[in-house]
């Protein structure tokens, strides 16, 4: 299993402002760059907070992209992930959609009868206590075939995968703005490191439309 | 005059862990081009905060560049600025040793028995009801002739001056560490922006030692 975070932030780490509403970071070139990353993923991951914030599809935008999925016998768009401990994913969510195969992931501190309500639309992984346990969720997604994992935030999700070790690759996007704010959510939230730090390497560097891309791995 | 905002954040944004203790970001090659910046400058401002935290001297290192500002008929070193509304400096920090000269922007809430013991180790700039009133603050450093302003933080007082537009350049030193933490410090914090956000444009991205050198120019 291969897994890229993928982010766009502010010029000072913001995924969106203090209230939670996402502005306008990146632009068309970068939005093609994530749509092709999507497309090359069997799967693209959330958290349950982006869900309830953004009630995003998660879908590959680009027809031609979806033909290319096709041709090669993948589904025509990769699997939507929700990392959602306490079932917390609306019933109606763009996501639960009929465009392509959704997952699910809850904990046991999850409601049962919100549990039978999201299996009549996703799949559902089932893994930890009172958090989701991401090594298991992680590992039922690959026995299920998913072996390239993109994910898109938000930054406790981010977060806790890094604090799992599940993070190869790391692809942040930042844009010309400062959205600033002490409360803002940023790419990676959560407790935070105190000591023993995860490190990255940096493997590129480039000017993509009004920002930059960085690409990390992680060792 | 002529405001540039300098920092180093981990690969996520932030300036600090959650605890406000500094990591080592970036490496010799960045911090050489850090000291360069204090040498052309003219004052180093940080906020209270920042002194409270790190205790930093904000001299220039290397000799050499001392020599030059010398050779310009330029003192050793850079005025050290403080942004402290109530006064919180204390008397014994390293900003405030004999080294340079030293400023502290209090505001009329700061007790007076404080502001007379700060007025023995350094200039005070009195500006704002209760809080430093940042555009009349820089306007009184900049009649004290302090025209070439270098801002290293923390992101409270960095947020304040892209409040108020005072921020001319942002330079940002990525590094190849996640720190993570909704509440870690980060590049800006404050209240945060939720409409007509500061936009900026990117002049260059380099790659400096193990980091991403991003320099934005704002307009």
């Amino acid at each position: 299993m291969h897994v890229v975070v993928n982010a766009a932030t502010s010029a000072d780490g913001k995924l969106s402002t203090r209230r939670r509403e996402q502005i306008a970071i990146s632009g068309d070139e970068d939005f093609e760059r994530v749509d092709r990353l999507r497309a090359d993923s069997d799967a693209v991951v959330v958290g349950v907070g982006t869900v309830l914030a953004d009630d995003p599809h998660l879908t590959v935008k680009d027809d031609s992209l979806c033909d290319q999925r096709r041709e090669r016998g993948e589904p025509e768009h990769p699997a939507r992930v929700v990392v959602d401990s306490k079932a917390r994913t609306p019933s109606d969510a763009a996501v639960l959609d009929d465009a392509a195969a959704s997952y699910v992931c809850v904990s046991e501190v999850a409601p049962v009868d919100r549990r039978m309500d999201l299996s009549d639309h996703a799949r559902l992984v089932t893994a930890g206590d009172d958090r989701v346990d991401l090594l298991r969720a992680f590992a039922a997604l690959e026995s299920s075939g998913l072996e390239r994992i993109m994910v898109e935030g938000g930054g406790e999700l981010i977060f806790s995968l890094f604090e799992v070790g599940l993070v190869d690759e790391l692809r942040v996007f930042v844009g010309p703005t400062v959205i600033g704010g002490r409360d803002a959510p940023t790419l990676a939230d959560g407790e935070g490191f105190v000591e023993e730090f995860p490190t990255l390497s940096l493997e590129t560097i480039r000017r993509v439309g009004d920002g930059a891309l960085l690409t990390w791995t992680a060792g």
